[in-house]
């Protein structure tokens, strides 16, 4: 098999291919839109499967709300609509007919009132069905997350990371108080984060979002920020204090313990199929796909190594012992012991789909009751006892999950660079790339004369931000403390 | 509380009703498509794990394809197309803006070269994708599943059983022999059977649908038919042989061994959303929702009754052992110890929520060790001692969803009617309904004519059938089966 170009070569190109050598996903003939193949599906199963029972845990309920947003309702916030006109597909008409010619065609008699747009995001569709939901103080608070597909209409594609049509979670939640949304929307941040420091092995950092970088409608945007391989930032997830611009724009009220009505305080927040990119980018390296334990879909894969049937039938027999070891454990394990393969074929393609622990076995090692054991993160490979081989790979996977994020935060730390001068911000940018601390006045036109000039943009305010006096790299004027600026996805 | 309408003076209106006071769904404003609330979609939610497992255990796995379809793609099946043009919402634009006077407008700058239609099923833009995924019989078979939302535009629309947009799961998977891919079709109608019957608790007759109402595409329709409360047979689930009507329409063929060039054999299968429609149609009564215990998101609901913060404490206190053994043994459980509502408010939501188990524990009632244990399905009554109460509570869901079972069987096997004349099965339709299994020439013709004449159509020729001489009840020409008639949702 042809090697993968370098990280260092092409970043771009090698992160196409080894999505395209593990199978997880591929562009369709639609502009944008991607196949999620299964094994690429599987991880964000996973993924959803973490998340749901977190959320779950933390009181929201799941429900659906409708695929198509009558036009009219997303006029009905100003900024929101602002921040997604321009990029939505329109649904005009409902039906296709055959012409004279035998063509298959719109029929123009079949041409819908009002457009609708396929939803870009749910806060109108939703905040028009809480309004029906909620009357009185008893029915808060209302936290409802909804699994669902979204459409934003991108010039520009990637997979995963910037599609037309992607999958994700949006939760939507409506408060009695001010204090209790912005801690609502405080804790799923903190959610995110530990779900992508904890199950991805991914640091991130923690922050709000700049006015000019906050979601269109919401009055704060937390978010966490991640940092991949090639030096460019990811905004990996994202949860808003939405005030009350949306109980404001649908007059969503509700009656408190003294009768009086007052606008309801909401947030959203959501993470989508953009962190299987943050993923691959994170752990992967040269040889293909590296995943964390805890969201590899297969945990070990275990190869038989024979001649003839009878030895495959002895090492059959051993293995499924230790698979059902494994399995008690909670290990997804695969067996391959599919004939039309070779050994050889078989270590290339698990490694190639980042399965973390490869177990091989052959006559030679059954008769030493042994077995090689090759971890994909570090590529080691060592000879392990048969006795008490499930709990060194249950000990492997723990070991491997910490080795990832520790390399990761390693990176991260070696590539947070704190500059004080706008020159030396235009060298590491340019250079190095990573995150830059610095200074910043506060205005909008900094932040945008930086863009233009090295298309830096400021990530996020750090929350965990220490007060630091000092002088705006662009400006000179004086600041009380550091942002982190990057280039980023 | 007003009462429900009652079954015997408006169906409609009663199941209306019951979706509304339990909380599972309601219109929305987009035409036809509803919203499922939290209540409504945590039944889906059980659904789709059970059928999810029984998916994967049978070899399939899950991904995800694109929501949008080029129109040309549609046109490439010729019945497919037939099928499904005339109802389906199509996307021409991909940007609004603001016209001079600031409304918002479709920008008609913004014109899609091709027109994109929103997926009323997936074979069409699967079947592009399989063609580069399927070379050799290595390949195969594939097996597919994927989770969708999926829009098809209705013009009479119901809550769950027809609205525009459902959620769904289809299954796709492609096979080098014609007999594998209908073993395949018949064993996911055996999933869906086995489905319905042992969770559902909901009795279906398995069948094939004759020609004209087969699926656009499909070689041969696989079906489960269920019967209403109000006579009316419910298409629950199908499955599809689709031969190699979509291989030939998308060029996909694979290398069998010798290296011969053949087109795979395909299936599709799906159920959705409507299953809910037939949970509450089968079950309910005149008091509301009632839920066979293995789809309950709550199975058991305890309401403590009590006058003092003392005595809720008490009760409380027992209670929570209580909670942990039910949740042991996999029980979902929810203690409402809200102070906001009354038992008596209480007692009748979980009625309306048709939570299967209902337990009242009273100061009293602790003094005597004993709890009030109440059923949903036949609203029994007893007082049963707190020892061992959670044996009880255990024994008594799984008679509860046997009973539910049962009691569906002894409806369908009553309102299950032969009939040897067109007479006879027209005054059977008009004043009894149900299922009428009847002779039949195996014409369109007739077929057609009777639907004309009395709205009832052929639900399935029942894969059990006896072969048994006759005649058809419309034409009168010799008949080898009986098949199953009834007018249906």
């Amino acid at each position: 098999m042809a090697k993968y170009t370098k990280r260092s070569e092409d970043y771009s190109k090698w992160y196409n291919e080894v999505i395209e050598r593990a199978g997880l996903a591929e562009h369709s003939d639609v502009r944008g839109c991607m196949v999620i193949k299964p094994y690429g599906f599987a991880i964000w199963e996973n993924i959803k499967e973490v998340l749901d029972k977190r959320f779950k845990e933390t009181g929201h309920s799941n429900a659906y709300f409708p695929l198509l947003i009558p036009k009219s309702y997303l006029n009905k916030e100003a900024q929101h609509v602002e921040g997604f006109a321009k990029e939505c597909a329109v649904v005009t008409h409902y039906r296709l007919k055959n012409d004279k010619d035998n063509r298959l065609i719109v029929d123009p008699e079949a041409k819908l009132e009002e457009e609708l747009i396929i939803r870009p995001t749910s806060e109108t569709i939703i905040w028009n069905s809480f309004k029906n939901w909620i009357q009185s103080y008893r029915d808060l608070p209302l936290k409802v997350n909804q699994w669902a597909n979204v459409v934003r209409w991108e010039m520009r594609t990637r997979l995963f990371l910037r599609t037309s049509e992607f999958l994700w979670q949006e939760g939507h939640t409506a408060h009695t108080t001010r204090k209790e949304a912005v801690e609502e929307a405080e804790l799923m941040l903190k959610v995110y984060a530990e779900f992508a420091e904890q199950y991805m092995a991914m640091p991130v950092v923690r922050g709000v979002k700049t006015e000019s970088e906050r979601f269109a409608g919401a009055d704060e945007t937390f978010c966490i920020e991640a940092l991949m391989q090639d030096g460019k930032a990811l905004q990996a997830g994202t949860s808003h204090f939405l005030g009350q611009n949306f109980s404001k724009a649908f007059d969503v009220k509700f009656a408190d313990k003294a009768g009086k009505l007052e606008n309801v305080w909401a947030t959203s927040w959501g993470v989508s199929t953009r962190l299987i990119g943050g993923l691959i980018m994170t752990h992967s390296d040269d040889e293909g796909l590296v995943l964390p334990p805890k969201l590899a879909p297969i945990q070990v894969a275990i190869v038989p190594i024979y001649k003839n049937e009878d030895q495959l039938n002895a090492i059959s027999k051993k293995v499924d012992a230790l698979r059902n070891q494994l399995q008690d454990k909670g290990i997804s394990v695969k067996y391959d012991d599919d004939d039309n393969r070779r050994p050889g074929w078989k270590f290339a393609e698990y490694e190639a789909k980042g399965v973390p622990v490869r177990i091989a076995i052959g006559p030679r090692d059954l008769e030493n009751n042994k077995a090689e054991v090759a971890r994909r993160d570090t590529k080691e490979k060592e000879i392990v006892d048969w006795a008490g081989i499930s709990d060194h790979i249950s000990n492997l996977l723990t070991d491997i999950q910490e080795n990832l994020f520790q390399r990761a935060q390693t990176f991260n730390a070696e590539n947070t660079t704190e500059v004080d001068s706008y020159e030396k911000f235009k060298e590491t940018i340019e250079q190095k790339g990573g995150f830059i601390s610095a200074h910043w006045d506060g205005t909008i036109e900094s932040e945008n004369k930086i863009k233009e000039e090295t298309k830096a943009t400021i990530r996020c305010i750090p929350l965990n931000n220490k007060v630091e006096e000092g002088k705006c790299i662009y400006s000179g004027k004086p600041s009380k403390q550091r942002v982190l600026f990057a280039k980023a996805y």
